[in-house]
Order: structure tokens, then sequence, then C-alpha cells
């Protein structure tokens, strides 16, 4: 039984960090890329089957100690009438532009949000027997949002960023949609074998504090308080939003992670320690660490664990591995952590 | 002559708050498409003439207190001997990838860079007759580098970092030529008739505050002086970075300019007021606003106003202004600005 990760979410003092790595189950992987060939990344999804031996593929090559099911920031979606294809990222044909395309979308129970994605995740939790913890995840409002509107990813998001200047009320009612969505879907996971659910925000750092604390802050309190009363462990990832941190640290969630513009170290002396009534902090070494290979990520992981107290800390990347990393890179990464564990360094206290 | 612009830089008290915007000279004006129409990018930055013409567009459409001149953030590389071409943005067919490549770059003397520039300046100082205060600009080392090891723009310029995590020594080098190139380029702008020169750090946000420390700042703060030992009022734009806005606030310049997602208001509490031996501070309407129409705008600069004390305040947007935005967004947010002066609210005390 390795229950590293959850322990370490609740504050509890472990023998060693728990390690898992975003994207984990993606192209880096070469037996990801051969099953790719064979099936489009939408059948990987949509199949139990597949999407469970996707989720264990990295298990299988490297002592990680979660999974996190395979899905998309967009799964839910389809659930509220809403086609999304992907080329390769998320594309919405028809974007939602107007308060009348806002009130149109009606949120369903949480057993027809995606049955696909609990499905995999009870083939998942029996194929783990326990040798690690088990992760699920739904996107947050705001980054829902931002495809929603836009109709697909980009850099800054102008056509979402112009709904909410020119119709704050119909972009807040979006935002209550789809905060209702991702509870009922986070909710629908933890029922269905999820020892947490980690809210992805990747876009979350489109707006300054002031408008982020009047436009999105109260739909993600609505969304983690609804997970929270559920019982389901919370993590709240924040991509690209070092300037929210402190705010994003506020919200109620066992675990606040972030990408790597953020300074966890600076975060956790913030917090103050976690040893029960604090929060788990996660990340953020920098892919592109493991991206300059082995000896930079050996370096880049061994300088992260030096800065950043051993007790309430999920090691992790601070973004997504990206396709160009080597295996090695990912095995030098464990390495340091697990060595860590044999050195006073990685004493829990 | 209209002087507001610079005597706001140096915090002398005004009749009113100067405004310009950034990328006032591009494709929401159907002037400058029907130009494009016949010319492409490159043959208008490279024509002093054009280049002129492009320049005084919004000069002749709108009551702006500066102009700045049209050229590319990319335009000095040419004189390091890189090819750089546009599809839509900068392309380097063959990218900075290892410290051979960074050592076979030479910093020419400052009449050899971009010479269309400092031509194109001389011909708008001229039509401009004191009209309005002319600004120069050119790229911050980081944003350059950006493109010249990504080889085009991205989200966030996953082989730039790589190669920093991987030869931080020859990124070090690298940045130190591109320091001194921007710098000996500003320089040449301001003896052509440049009253200012914006630095743009467009890629500003990519690095925690920490490696921004190390990596950047020494390079940003070489340009910086450089720039003020030769008597050049500097203005450095940060793009996407509001995590890093209190140490941008304290590198060596007369200005700074942030964009949407930094506060404005706070950065100004956190210096205090600019009556002479402080900072100026610029931006920061979110385009987005000018998008969302002449309604939203005027709403989003009146709270923009309201917010941020007159003196030392350069009014502009938080990034460029966008090809979709009405003319009438434009006339909204001068109009707004204008008023201002009449009432109260618009005392520079």
């Amino acid at each position: 039984m390795n229950d590293l990760y959850l322990r370490t979410l609740r504050g509890e003092a472990t023998e060693r960090r728990p390690l898992w790595i975003m994207r984990q189950a993606g192209r880096y992987l070469p037996e990801y890329r051969a099953l790719r060939a064979q099936h489009s990344f939408e059948e990987l999804c949509a199949s139990p089957e597949l999407a469970a031996e996707v989720t264990m593929m990295p298990m299988e090559r490297f002592p990680l100690d979660a999974a996190i099911v395979f899905a998309d920031l967009m799964t839910p979606v389809a659930a509220l009438g809403i086609d999304v294809r992907f080329d390769p990222g998320p594309v919405i044909d028809a974007p939602i532009r107007s308060s009348a395309d806002v009130r149109k979308l009606r949120v369903p129970a949480g057993e027809e949000i995606a049955p696909e994605v609990p499905a995999t995740l009870r083939l998942v939790k029996e194929r783990l027997a326990g040798r690690a913890n088990l992760i699920g995840f739904t996107g947050a409002p705001f980054s829902i949002a931002a495809y929603l509107v836009q109709g697909r990813g980009g850099k800054d998001f102008a056509d979402l960023r112009a709904f909410l200047r020119a119709d704050p009320v119909a972009f807040g009612e979006l935002m209550d949609v789809l905060a209702r969505l991702a509870a009922a879907y986070g909710i629908a996971q933890h029922h269905a074998g999820a020892d947490a659910v980690q809210v992805f925000d990747s876009w979350a750092g489109l707006l300054s504090l002031a408008d982020w604390e009047v436009h999105v802050k109260p739909h993600l309190v609505n969304l983690l308080e609804a997970l929270g009363a559920a019982g389901v462990p919370r993590v709240f990832f924040a991509n690209g939003a070092p300037h929210l941190a402190r705010a994003h640290a506020a919200l109620p969630s066992e675990a606040l992670a972030v990408c790597w513009r953020s300074d966890l170290a600076a975060l956790r002396a913030e917090l103050g320690p976690h040893t029960g009534t604090g929060k788990a902090l996660q990340g953020n070494l920098d892919p592109a660490y493991l991206s300059a290979g082995p000896e930079a990520t050996a370096r880049g992981t061994r300088e992260l664990l030096g800065r950043v107290p051993a007790r309430g800390h999920v090691v992790n990347l601070g973004h997504g591995i990206t396709p160009d990393v080597p295996l090695e890179s990912v095995a030098a990464m464990i390495e340091v952590v697990h060595a860590e564990a044999a050195t006073s360094a990685g004493s829990p206290s």
C-alpha cells in the first residue's frame, strides 16, 4: 500500500516526498505514441479500456506515487450539449458569445457527465491495487470558459476577455454553470475511486488580482467548497498565475499546485509548515529541465528539494511534461527524490 | 508644442495625463490595412518613407501625445547577421542552440544597426513639428533571445527555457550580446530624435523571480544604465510579468509600463508619488475593453483614471491594440482622458 501522496496532502510525516508528473501519460512515452498511431486522442478518451491502459502506462514504467486519469480538460463539456473537437487542442466551432448562448446551458446530474471517466477510474483503481494513489481531475471554470468563448487555445484569449469586458453578468452566469458542472463531475470521480481531485486552471493568469477577485474567485470558492462538502481531497493547480499565488493559497483546498514561475519556498514560508492544519504544496520543477536532459534534471530537482521543506510537498513539474523529454530525464528526477529519503534532508520533520 | 508625455516622465505637473496607445500604427486603422495591401510588413519597415507614413497615421487621425517609430522588435537583429522573416510573426530559420552559435555573434557599431530606423525617426520628427513627443524602441534582451532560440513565437518558449537550463553560461553570453545591441540601437534612435526609448520585454514573464534575478536582471540593468549614461529617457515595458512588477519597478528607468495583469494603483502606492525623483507609470487598460466597444472602453478608462493618480501617469493600454478594435473605442478612450482635465480628478497635484 502506497499512500504517500494522500498522506502528504494531509500533512502527515512520510518516509519520503511523493512524486508524480503532470501529463505523465503522454507523448514522451513510446508506448503512448504507438497506441496513438492506432487511435485518435478522442478514441483514447472515449474508451474506458483504452483510457485505463494509457493511465497505467507511466505506472508500469516508473515508480510514481500517483496515477491521474487520462481525459481532457474539455471532456465534461459534452454534457452541456457543446461539441468539442481536437486540432490538436480543443476547438469549439460554435463558441459562446452572448448571454443567450449562456442561458441555453443546463448542468446535468453527476452521473450524466462523461461517464467514461468514472468507468476509467474504476478500472485503474483495480489495476493499481494500492501501489499508488489515484487522482481525478476537472478543469477550473475560468479555463473551461476560456475555450468555450475563444473557440480554441490562444496566447491571451482576447475574445474571452472582450466577452468579460462587454458583459460581465453573462460571464458570471457562464462561470456559475461551469463551477457546478466541475463540482458534479469531480464528486462523481471521487465516488468512482479518485483519492483526490485536481482542479486545473490552465489559463488562471489572464486577469489582474482585482479582476480575479470579482469575476473568478467566487466561482472557484463555490466549486472547491462543493467538493469539500462531499469529502473530496482537493488540489488547485494554477498555471501561469504567479501574481495570484497568495490569493490561490487562501482558497479552500488541501493543496495548491503552481507552475515554475512561482516560488514554492516563499509560499511555504508564508503559509507556515503543514502539520495537518496547513496546506500541501505541489510542484514545481520547470519541465524545460527535463528537456535539457538527465544532468540538468538532477541539478534542478536537487535545487528544488533543497529549497522546499519535505513535509507537505508533493514533487511534480510546474507544467505538463513535453513530448521531447528523454525517458532518462524522468528516471533522473525520480532518482533524486528517492535518494533524498536516505539522507537527513529527506527527514519528514 | 506638446511635451505632456516627456514632462510626465519627469514627474512634472501637467494640465492633463498624456495618452498614446501601444501598436497605435496598426491593423485596426483602415489606412494601414490599405497600405499593407500594397506592401509587405518587411517593406514597410525597410523604407523610412513608408515607415514614417505609417508612424504618422494614428497622429493624423487622433490627438495622441506621442508617436512611436514603426519597426519590429526583431529589426536590430539583422545587424548580428541573423536572418529574420515574418509569418506573420518573426521566424528565425537557423535558431541559436549552442554556445558556438552565440560566440559567432558580434555587436556592430550603433550606426550600423538598422539605419532605416533612425532615418524614419528623423522624418517623423520633422512631420510632428512639436505637436507630440516621439518614442523610439528596442526589444529587451530576454524577448529578443526568446525568438532567436525558439525560432518563432510561442506560448511559453520551451526551447528557450531548455537552452537556459542546459547551458546557463551560453544563455548569459547571448543576453550580454543582446543587451549591448539594444543599448547601441536605442542610443542611435535618441540621437535621431527619439525623445525617449521604450524597452519592450514582450516575454518578460517566463521565469520565476529567483531565475529572473540571476539570468535576466543583470543584462537589463546594463542596458538601462547604458541608455541612461547617454541621456536617453527610458521606459521599461514588461508584458505578462505581474509577479516581477516590484522588481521591474526597481530597475533604473524613468518609467515602468505594465500589462493589464498588474495593479498600477498598487505600484504607485508602493513607489510613492512621482514629483521629479520618483518614477512614472504607464498603462494599463486591458485592450479587450476596446474590443468590447466604446461604452466598455469609456467605463474601463474612467475606472483606471479613478484608481491611478494623475501625476506621473502616462495613459496607455496594457498591451498592443488588436486589429478588431473599432475606431470609436479609441475615440472614447481619448475623450475620457481629455474630459478629466476639466474636472478636479484631473488636477495634477
